[in-house]
């Protein structure tokens, strides 16, 4: 599916997305409060010989523009990292079914559900979600087999081995092609190996506790560097240079765990609709359900 | 074939190239009038207590240098992965013909037409556009059933890999040989899903909003700021700044989905028929299609 | 398992990590002080002709971001890569098993105890720590023989090589099966090779030295520099600078090795740990040890 | 062979090198032209209320390091590819070889001729030069054969390929190694078309054209906005920083496209040749065509 | 091994590391023979209408950050690439030794010897350095005929796969098995190209030159600059600021050839001793030699 979102440039200038500026509004209404108070208490605090220019602020600036770079290439590249690893998971299904519906069709239908149970444990797992509901509709009875277990999804790719293990026990597969399909079971291990890689380790905490303070310190005391210069324009100034900062800071932050079901999160829901349309077309079956539609943000979860 | 644009820096600095300054053409002539009216106005405003200095700009300037640079890297790196995805098409392609001379000649003629459906279904599924006409002068009737399913180029590679399987079934294809062609088809899965992972995905849009509305805030204020520096010269280099601002925001846009056919986009249909002619010549067939040649400004659709 | 720091802005500014820091914070004193002297002496040395101005260090700034940005990067990168190696561990260890319990599950007992014993061997080779305990545990008295070798974890290897080529030699792996089982226990290899060339390269000495110098004699000036301008707001600003500077020196530092038991070092217990659930509840083991659980700042060793 | 240039820093200093200062020579004549008459007319157009400062092109600078740096990042990026490119054919030549002096000996000449008409007719088809002296000396007759095709290169490949499946028809090789011969095989399939990329996509016009314009008016301005705070100094440092961003620009432009025959482009030459001579020692040839040796600016063909 | 420099801040600030510093002190004492030359007659060429102040050094700096940046990366990059490719030799020796071991351990102590002639063959290849007597010691009297030919390391290959071959004809490796020690052999074909290749192509000159030039250029200029703000401390100033960027010039040049036995290159010697160990410990021998410790400076040659 193509998803495109708007590209006329007056649309986006005021275009309300829903993610990142309701998380740091009320920070933005925090500084410009300051900037206020700064405009008007200045001519009474420079007689206390207090003064604030904005040449260190702009050696600060190299520095937090080194921390904020590098931590949103870091949490885009998790993101991105994410993504890839759910297309590979399109991938292996497709080419485990296409191997099985060649060598192996007897195992059409049950390696099916095995391989959308997979997807959908996965995805549950890695949301902290519940699972019974998708994989009983999956499985039937031997959804609670899975479910009891600790490592579920772990437990499908075993299952999915032992179900093809029994086939070449019974000389149905060759030794050939049993491994080539063992080959396609991996790349299932590989897809979820990497992601309860990226959901049990976030970046570092001390980046982030290390970045806000840096961020938040620079937006509280840059009304104050500026005012000398700007006066009444202060406020403007101060608001639009910390919605930049506050917002790359935000944005970094919902990408570190792009598993959630937030705005900017990776649409696992539709992912997995998609896979199960593509495995259930290939063992044509008749009709299909529909595809899922992103809402009026161009959102899906 | 070589594509190589006018190397000489004199005919470059003048070269009208069609794409990029045309979107951005009408936001330059608001900043010339804006900068304009800013010089005309500033003995007044300034008299109102209002001033911009340049210094609080180095300082956003830094702040749009991470993200303008940030969004520009992420949008050529989708680009050029989806140009490596269509080259690995290209060898995967070359590959499967090869191996089915090789090890089947009896199939050339059939797997040729159905790898070229392939691409061809590919193309079309990416840009959106209706793939009968060249689904039909492939694959003759047996298109309609293709064309009548919900997911057409998956569709294809399944449909080599009966044909293959068949012929495995036969005894004609040797276990080893068979997982050896089936090891290409995955390659073809995975082209298709890296493509349909990029169409799918586009950089979070919180991103294009935000990095829109800094640099258009940023735009706007610039003369401003300019003017009590440079007075009369501010248009000059308020448009200066904005151009090469805008114009990189705007060829990210254009690169971060590279599947169209607009002015830098992926020469998708050059490079289908690139594919065309050596599967073709590989099959002995003569004459073969002329190559398709890029047009005034160096462009192939 | 799931991990998640504290997400709400304002707690973070707060949080003490117990990481970073405390290892910086006298170097930060000694900068506070050197302010307060900077403030005091002024007037004095000013006298004397002694005179630092800001100008040169935003210049000085620029070649400190692009060290500090360059080794951050590099250390990320050690630590990522580190991390990675660990996951691949995870899916090279399931896999194996999961391998044996379909085509030879008559191993699947010792096969599981080698793997564990793998992944703890390794873990105490990098960490330099005694292996004896659990390598006893795992294995009883076979262990004597692999602790009294130079290259234990290599041992463990070539030990589980030998037990399937035994299987073969007795003709029940085929050839087939016996090479696509060597496959994954070249990963196995793969991994600890990767970790030995992180643990033996540390990044060149002499980028450390540099970039030390270099922000050190920065942090010791800047008091100076700022003076003229900021007067009694010289301290604040100083020490908020050297901060982030110092800071994320010594995060990277912290991260270039990350197989320690430090704050921000890879919790390869907690791996241990789980690999070791993982390949006990494939053998349907029951009761399985209880899951690791972070402490009050979110970390694991 | 180890190539090395001059290590010594005053050496370095004043090296004539012959690349990248002859393409910017003029345009610095330009430039120091330009600097003279900014100089000479200052006192006059400032009278007309015409200024320009430093500051705004500070600001400037930051967009244009982040367009350089990027570019060259990219075009450097496209140099390297290829370099790895014709060294995967080093390991794929070398492999191919190797195997068949181990399995199928009787080949091992005509398979090594095919193997270098394939590397010089790839080299050929890169720099758009003729292959008909390479080709005949290497391959005879059959040299018209292949020189009549569309696609020569490929169609080397095809012959590789067939000559090894007829020895699989006559049962000299066994499908496993076959298959195993055929990987290698994909793998110069590879190489061809990640060069046949690289070859015909180029950095997209508009990047570059948008640099180019950048760059020039930026260092046309440049005196102008240098005269008021340098005067007679102005010349220097305008052209010291033309210098700098017109040879980092142009040095780039030769990357772009690394198969041609200036300075500082891949020395295809000396590759084809280093390949020939370790396929004919390889067949025990004696004596072997001497090593290539780099010019006296240590350039290499 | 692990290695670990000293970590202390106070002892890392004064720490003499022996490399880097020493190459470059000629040329910081230069630097501050100027600053002082300018300092002195400042107030002379003042009069002749001679001035340099900071802002256009910022432009310069900028530009120079990019660059010295991207060499930097590079040449880090290939040190690197370097280190990975020699830790892929630490695993195809291993992995090689441990496959013969398990399915042919009649050629245990041949393939052994061929393996660590191919180490240091290759070592004494990257580093021109001449390989008799490391070869005479493991080959004995075959050593003169690799030593005699003109690409050796390339030659052990074809050894170790003839070796390999002759077992296979004679029935005592399975076809399965052997492909599967190809595939092994053809890693080490894989880390000596890959190596081959960063000895045999530098960083392009073009870059060095261009980069050495502006560094120095700006370094000579910078105390004339320097001196309006600082005066007195102009000294000090300008040599903290070329130390940091002539150091890391120094620093990247010595990265960009990493197989010598400078104090930042790779430790080749270490790492054949290392492989060496490993191995002999695979087929049993006992006594193994002693580790290579690093010196005083920690050190590996």
């Amino acid at each position: 599916m193509i998803i495109r979102p708007p590209r006329h440039w007056f649309i986006r200038l005021f275009a309300w997305h829903g993610s990142v500026l309701p998380d740091i509004l009320f920070r933005l209404f925090l500084n410009l409060l300051m900037s206020i108070v700064a405009v008007y208490t200045f001519d009474w605090y420079k007689t206390l010989g207090i003064k604030l220019t904005l040449a260190p602020f702009s050696l600060l600036g190299i520095a937090i523009a080194v921390f904020l770079g590098f931590r949103n290439n870091v949490c885009y590249g998790r993101y991105t990292e994410a993504r890839v690893l759910w297309g590979n998971l399109l991938i292996a299904c497709r080419t485990v079914q296409r191997q099985v519906i060649a060598v192996c069709p007897q195992e059409r239908e049950s390696i099916m559900q095995l391989l959308l149970a997979f997807c959908y444990s996965l995805k549950h797992q890695l949301r902290g979600s519940e699972a019974t509901a998708d994989l009983t509709r999956l499985l039937g009875d031997d959804a609670q087999n899975i479910l009891a277990r600790r490592t579920p999804t772990n437990t499908l790719v075993l299952q999915l081995s032992q179900r093809l293990a029994a086939r070449r026990q019974a000389g149905e597969l060759s030794e050939m092609v049993y491994v080539n399909l063992d080959q396609s079971l991996k790349q299932l291990s590989a897809v979820q190996a990497g992601c309860e890689r990226l959901v049990s380790t976030p970046v570092p905490f001390a980046y982030t506790l290390l970045l806000h303070r840096t961020v938040y310190l620079f937006c509280c005391l840059l009304p104050f560097a500026l005012v000398p210069d700007l006066h009444y324009m202060t406020p403007l100034v101060s608001v639009l240079v910390s919605y930049s900062f506050l917002s790359i800071d935000t944005l970094a932050e919902e990408l570190e765990m792009p598993f959630g079901r937030e705005g900017n999160h990776l649409p696992l829901d539709a992912i997995c609709h998609n896979i199960e349309i593509n495995l259930r077309e290939m063992n044509d079956e008749n009709p299909l359900p529909a595809d899922l539609r992103p809402d009026a943000w161009y959102r899906l979860t």
